[in-house]
């Protein structure tokens, strides 16, 4: 059964919904806009991700569930990010991190920021997400962080600050974009006591199977960003 | 700090550790094995996904991650999967959905059921993981269940069983190397009212960064199996 | 220096040439279209290819690449192409065999084998291309040829002509977009004495190197065809 | 009909065959080596490039297939290869611009100069091939070619011969492994008047076509060298 605080939603290219007209209603129930019939679902993960509305380029799926994985980000966790651009990554974090976790997120923009968090409000995640204006180069408040994600032009900036932040056995994980990117922030990581530093880049192509046959879609993202995943180890610099 | 009940381990190739030895260590303290020095970190979702033992072919991360992600595996969730295998993604799925949440796992084959008995043991995740001896393609016997991974031969033959299971909204998941089974469970997931239906395969590949120079891995997997997601809508079959 | 029998020629989005403006210049030489600068230089096998006019889909180069090495299109040989398309593949095929080889190319549409035979006019190599309006799933009047390719919805119709047609050694190619066309294909060139069967899909992404720094590109092709090879040996068939 | 002069031919893991048993026979023949049956084919480009004895890496026909297409390597041409390696690449450009064309060849090292030279007599290409023991990043003799292709580790040392070496709209191909080799190379290629300078990778996946079904191969190479072009324009420096 729903419940919806929206006076209008707008279906692009259809039309627009009322969304008072489905309280009440059970999940699996059918509603029609004009003539077409939509089904009324539960939002899953995947769901509230493509509901973003989106301010800056965001990390997609496919490069997101590796994060999940090599960063641990599993139910109790406290993480990092920065910055939270429209708050794509931080809705895929804070879904794995409830009920007792949290994600802290930095940005410098205030807009990117009051985006996002309108963002979190609708997936209904803001018990999850703290989000403030702090640039995450010049120094993270934080200590104890299970993971730091860095989504920045110049993660080596924040290498010293994340190793300081994160817990002994902590992950810390860079996106970029440019090659020059990856080999600045790996050599800063070797001056700390960063080990298992690894980077890769994942490729995602869809098949299409039709009545006629199968073949791999033509469509195709040809790069989005390298990972690059270390982890911190205690003891003094090396 | 650690607690341990093993008596011995064997680290491969370089010797052997009493883990009473460790007791009382904290996280992040050096320990060494013969004349080598090891870090003692506490375990993350991926140190227990490699320290598994292997006795099936299993479902490697690059694909477990796009799987947490399309089928919603969030903490509180109860899912199923079949087969269990070496337990390797029930260790994932487990972590995932924990601390109010199951992951119910059939297989057919006693010894799979043990082996992978006793990894889920080891990552200390007993408490979210239910395993049966049971073939998934003759009967499901829960119900409303958020979504089902398949990694069987023959998906197909479990789809109407995956229907009657699934919540309204849930997931069906499958795995499979060849073509043809993605074919064949399209069209059998067609025969129910299934819908969003999406099949993709996702490459992997590490890039060496030294001081030499940067390059792509020559070193690369070229396929695992191709992933395939529907979603169960309510109604009568169409 | 060059000779053109050209009225005008039209540079996209920058003007017209009179081509009879170039008479007498020397390859290397600067003209000016509007404001614009370009050189004058001989047309290279990649430059005739893309000054193709398209009217059909063609094989592009990095498939056509793999065609010419995995068929031995070298200087001297005869082969069959099927069907000729916009004659891309019979640019590049016909390339390579001059001077004393030739390109027979069968199609079933006169107003592809016209716009074919301007391509080729153009490109000079009218000399070493004959095209024909002909089915090759029908039959095939050569003999003793070295090579045969296939760009047909049904290549399997035309393998037992191609295996009477081939010299023992020959080797028979075909292009593909579905799975399901390779498996026909493949299961037809199996009841006949084809050896060495071997299917692959190519992929090709561009490096974008910049002051700023170097990454992947982001558009890529993410398919086109599954490139199918197969060679013939002499013997009744098995 | 073969002749030829070897006095014994090894099948590996198979047995010893004297080739004069093979004179007077006609291509296609079966022959038998202890129990097993082989066809006497005459050979193609791929049968020769696979017949190398290797003794430095070579470049493999995913790439050999781009060269040959970019630098335009069609009969009549004059080119230029450095290094000579195990004459793997040199025996599919001399293939390809027979029967009036040459190859030259630079390499530092004599002994591999030598080893390349019994492939290139071995695949009968010793009218199309000359080696000289030379340092292309030292000075290049020859002027007026119409490619280069330079698979050294430093080719930017070679960019400056290269542009005074090549003919007006000759192209320049580099293959290099590493990111850092194509920046610098690139670098280099700006300082002089090459244009249309371009980057590439390509990648391979062959697909398993059986009984039971089609998937891709699991085996893939991840990486061998970027390969980049370049064009000279005709015209002072820039």
């Amino acid at each position: 059964m729903i419940d919806t605080k929206h006076k209008t939603d707008h279906f692009k290219g259809v039309g627009v919904l009322n969304p008072s007209d489905l309280i009440g209603k059970e999940y699996g129930s059918i509603f029609t806009v004009n003539t077409k019939e939509f089904y009324l679902l539960k939002p899953t993960l995947m769901d509230k991700f493509k509901a973003l509305k989106r301010k800056a380029q965001i990390i997609i799926p496919k490069d997101a569930a590796h994060i999940i994985l090599h960063c641990d980000i599993t139910p109790g966790k406290t993480i990092l990010e920065a910055g939270v651009g429209s708050g794509g990554l931080t809705t895929i974090l804070a879904s794995m991190i409830q009920p007792d976790g949290m994600v802290i997120s930095y940005d410098l923009r205030s807009d990117f920021i009051n985006h996002a968090q309108k963002n979190i409000d609708n997936a209904k995640l803001h018990d999850f997400v703290t989000i403030k204006e702090k640039d995450v180069t010049k120094a993270i408040d934080e200590t104890n962080l299970h993971a730091i994600i860095l989504d920045i032009p110049n993660p080596w900036d924040a290498v010293k600050h994340a190793w300081n932040a994160l817990e002994t056995g902590g992950t810390l994980c860079t996106y970029s974009p440019l090659i020059s990117q990856v080999e600045n922030t790996i050599k800063t990581m070797k001056q700390y006591s960063f080990i298992d530093i690894k980077t890769f880049e994942t490729l995602y192509r869809e098949m299409i199977v039709k009545e006629q046959g199968t073949r791999p879609s033509f469509d195709m993202l040809g790069h989005t960003g390298y990972l690059t995943f270390a982890r911190k180890v205690t003891s003094e610099l090396l």
